[in-house]
């Protein structure tokens, strides 16, 4: 446990009120954007459960596994998910060789930028723009050629950095499930390489960690120098029960904790919740236009519909931002 | 670093002899199945080079990852590879069910026991194997079914249960890589979801860091409950150009030191040695008929042709298991 005290009073008070060790004290001080609450009590509390020795929900620190989704749960995906903006910017920046591109889609719609094109593209159509756009350069190249774009690439409506548009309570609930011994996954939806290239940056966590589709690779060996280049074609993860079977494949576990917000999270959600033993499966309500943006059932990325009904009638923790949160973004640095 | 000093004699004068600091000696003693010579040497120094701060070829453990092929490398191959005499079995005990497999391959040499034809089956025919015999179980299930199996699997020739049949010399390469901050991956021909099972017993290595092929899986919702079913197809990882891709996109990072033993292994060894900075890329050499096995060019499992020849040509290192090995395997528990 590595827990900065840094408010003594407030600490001891919520700890003295639920009767927490430190641990899970620590816990109440690091979600300090976290409103006391239900939901951060459930958090505390499952956390507690999983890391008391002895106790009947403890489970040893290898099984500590949680897995966040990463648009609209770690941050936001209004107007479009980073990963969107910098295809967008790709495809203009290679349009003139490429006529065709004007009439079909999902070109189209990304030189439009017309949104709801490419949400409806789906993650095959993400795929299809990463390989067009980046197939032929080397696995090296490409995560430069992401981080060269991040230097400018900022969410248009928070005017903020995408490296630093991490939702602030996420962020204190990845340092305090880290501290407690979990693991950290993340999954998104489309290229695993383009957050891999910032994750370590942006959450503290490791490429490995990062769980998506992949544009396949070619092994070239040139003047005794062997490298991967990217190709055109790719491995696809799809939405929904997609999810599950990636998050399996990458790390041959069943997590204990899974944090989404949309429909394309559910079966995530479920499997997590179906597991042997203390589980906590949370879903992110975007429900503060002033503060981020107010979205669910329409959605254009991160559409949210049967799985919030599914959620509350099966008792999952739904973290309702406007009720939950009182901080969402760091400064900015 | 954990280094128990048990010998303070022979760390002392190698550690004179080649000014080494305290990390390194701390190798020198850990690698105690090590003969001095070039081989433990060029390790040590390796590890020296890339873990001493402020040095020219100093990584963040972060960077420190390598990369273990399994069979014949971290443990024996012959007479088969632990996967193989699972896969025997199953097709023994489920052939009755099966009249068709007596006349095809791989079913036809799985039920002779025939080595060769299962070997030319490759990749390919063991992931085949695993499909037919293993599809329709859950993961748990599947998970459940190789550690009872392992309970009584043994190595015929060496009389040794396979999960005690990690090689020690390597064995302790890997505790000496982990106390030097490394992250070890495992890359295995068949199915992962196989050592996975139990690589950490057998090797300290947690399921999310073994890679290989996989038995894809189908999403099932059960009276509330979801679960993860085996079918019968499968992602391959190909040998030789697959390994750099399949390790690449396990971990979306170059490792600095790769293991191998087998033709199979060229592709990865000469990523790893093409990255920038320090490397290291090792071959195991079977040259033992006594305490293990003796086999190169004419292997039945991992055979060791022209790799040999380009690993001498190239400068890695060769871990010849006569001239460099003083002791084999640990004693049994």
């Amino acid at each position: 446990m590595h827990c900065r005290i840094t408010a003594l009073f407030p600490v001891a008070v919520l700890a003295g009120a639920l009767m927490l060790p430190a641990t899970a004290a620590c816990g109440a001080d690091t979600l300090r954007s976290w409103n006391i609450g239900p939901t951060k009590l459930a958090v505390i509390q499952f956390v507690r459960d999983v890391t008391t020795e002895g106790g009947p929900d403890y489970v040893p620190p290898e099984g500590r596994i949680a897995v966040f989704s990463h648009d609209g749960t770690l941050c936001p995906e209004l107007p479009a998910p980073a990963e969107i903006a910098f295809l967008m910017d790709r495809v203009r920046a290679l349009a003139p060789k490429h006529p065709r591109w004007k009439s079909r889609e999902p070109f189209r719609s990304a030189l439009a930028k017309n949104m709801n094109g490419l949400a409806a593209a789906d993650t095959r159509g993400i795929m299809e723009l990463e390989g067009a756009t980046t197939g032929g350069l080397t696995t090296d190249e490409y995560e430069e050629t992401v981080l060269r774009w991040l230097e400018k690439g900022r969410n248009p409506r928070l005017a903020r950095p995408y490296v630093q548009c991490g939702l602030l309570p996420m962020q204190e609930l990845l340092d305090f499930l880290r501290a407690s011994g979990f693991t950290i996954y993340i999954i998104v939806r489309g290229d695993e390489a383009f957050l891999r290239a910032w994750a370590e940056k942006a959450y503290g966590v490791p490429p490995a960690q990062v769980i998506g589709s992949s544009v396949r690779t070619r092994y070239a060996l040139r003047k005794g120098k062997s490298s991967l280049t990217r190709r055109t074609d790719y491995d696809l993860m799809d939405d929904g029960p997609g999810r599950p079977q990636a998050v399996f494949r990458a790390i041959g576990r069943r997590p204990i904790a899974a944090f989404g917000n949309a429909d394309a999270d559910r079966e995530m959600l479920e499997w997590v919740a179906s597991g042997e033993g203390k589980h906590l499966a949370l879903l992110v309500h975007h429900t503060n236009g002033g503060n981020e943006f107010a979205y669910d059932r329409h959605g254009t990325f991160g559409r949210l519909d049967k799985t919030l009904d599914l959620a509350r009638k099966s008792g999952w923790t739904i973290a309702d931002m406007t009720k939950d949160w009182n901080r969402f973004f760091a400064k900015t640095k």
